[in-house]
């Protein structure tokens, strides 16, 4: 297991975390003056300062990507199917030209949620199903593109309006599914917020395996949590035993950044320096 | 798979779904007087009363027992042990007083939420191996008493505050350690507000087997839900498609009382009449 204690050398900023202070210029800068060496954009910050801009204001300070967030909702009616489609061979092109190490997938939930407009399902089932067609439907264009897809298991909570993907176990299922000889091109991203609770989640690590390793997230767990989506914590402020997971997929040779993503309207209400300083204090500390 | 929509026959009413509105005797009454047959009471409206008069009025209404809730809050320091042990023996003989054909039990999360007071940890693989302890060190007196242990797995979010059995296949890991030759006193509820997300729960169901389908709890799942454990839905208001769960347990051979069990503000903020006459026609209808 890497002591992080130092320095901040593997520390990453997914760019949610400070989306409220400063648009992914104003983010990339703040992330290069403290040495941070890479950053996980999401489409809607890149789509706001134009692709090209993004591209080259990342290369500008030097950093890199440890993913793209996000492609997926890929659970539709049939009159929403093309737009899914389309959508995400865009999300993997834009991933390529950012230099993204991978794709990173929220799945979607029931159709209505995942692509407003769809009629109305409670088949959760046709949901994994459907999302199991789409992984199979995008995985060439991903292996081309040298961006493999990162499901990412949200927490059972988004069941219904994010993901209809839940468990390690769960997203594990699909790569064996749809790349049984392992050849790659698809993967997992694993975050504590989603996965901390699950028995299994020691047992499903080990079996990802290094290759399947695509990214890693780190938040806590706040009790109470107020908000099913924007109260999640700063680490060390909860209660995940987070450095349990480093190790667990440290363990298996991942050795890459570990990626800070939160989600919270009381660290968005905060400086940007703020919010930063504190994420680099905690990723030494709690990480 | 019963035609619920002829009548109520099968419904049980947990207690807590109607205990902002009136007492257990005035709920035990409001229920009788709709030719409910079942409830299943909780144990602080029963120790408002008092017992012995809780078993008054359920014998003197002609109700029967779907259950008992609940034991469980497994999880504690060296402190506060003997007040779990003391706490769940006590809550099997007042089961089997009440004459409750099992005790649902909420297993508890990390000890200083599951027993207050305790000194405050972050291992939830501990709090896993005190849940097996527990169950297994009441497993002769539940079995004595007749009245076998229902683990309820519970909703993911309740993972740190509440219970850290979280999936029904966890549940009946647990089953299979404790009782591996299946000589009984130990199984499962099924609640569909808990479970309906997990892409396992029907391959779960059929491995529980009649036998340790000990009790179903019914509610649904609203989008958005505004608070995790006070805005559960009435059955048909959410996205979760009850009948297949029905479906499913009632393939396994359950032919019991089908309990409802809500947690709502918005429903303790209606009169009793309102909420108990809209339980039971969703029953008829969503269920």
């Amino acid at each position: 297991m890497r002591d992080l204690s130092a320095d901040h050398r593997f520390l990453s900023i997914n760019t949610a975390t400070v989306r409220q202070q400063a648009d992914l210029i104003g983010i990339v800068e703040a992330c290069a003056r403290r040495n941070i060496r890479a950053v996980s954009p999401w489409r809607d910050q890149v789509s706001a300062i134009g692709l090209d801009r993004a591209v080259q204001a990342i290369r500008d300070a030097g950093l890199q990507l440890s993913g793209y967030c996000r492609g997926g909702m890929f659970t539709a009616d049939d009159a929403h199917r093309a737009e899914m489609w389309d959508d995400n061979r865009r999300a993997i092109d834009e991933a390529a030209a950012l230099g993204s190490p991978c794709l990173v997938l929220v799945v979607g939930g029931l159709p209505q949620y995942s692509r407003p407009g769809s009629a109305p399902s409670k088949d959760i089932r046709a949901a994994h199903a459907q999302v199991h067609d789409a992984l199979a439907g995008l995985l060439d264009h991903a292996r081309a593109a040298k961006v493999p897809l990162a499901i990412e298991p949200l927490h059972p909570m988004y069941a219904a309006d994010r993901a209809c993907v839940n468990t390690l176990r769960q997203a594990l299922d699909l790569c064996d599914v749809i790349d049984p000889d392992r050849q790659g091109g698809i993967g997992v991203a694993i975050d504590t917020y989603h996965v901390w609770w699950d028995y299994e989640v020691f047992a499903q690590i080990a079996r990802t395996g290094r290759d399947r390793l695509l990214a890693i997230h780190v938040c806590d767990w706040l009790v109470p949590t107020k908000d099913m989506l924007l109260d999640r914590g700063m680490m060390g402020d909860g209660v995940i035993d987070i450095p349990a997971y480093r190790r667990a997929v440290e363990e298996q040779g991942f050795d890459g950044f570990i990626e800070v993503e939160l989600l919270s309207t009381d660290w968005w209400s905060r400086p940007l320096d703020e919010t930063l300083d504190t994420v680099i204090a905690r990723y030494r500390t709690a990480v």
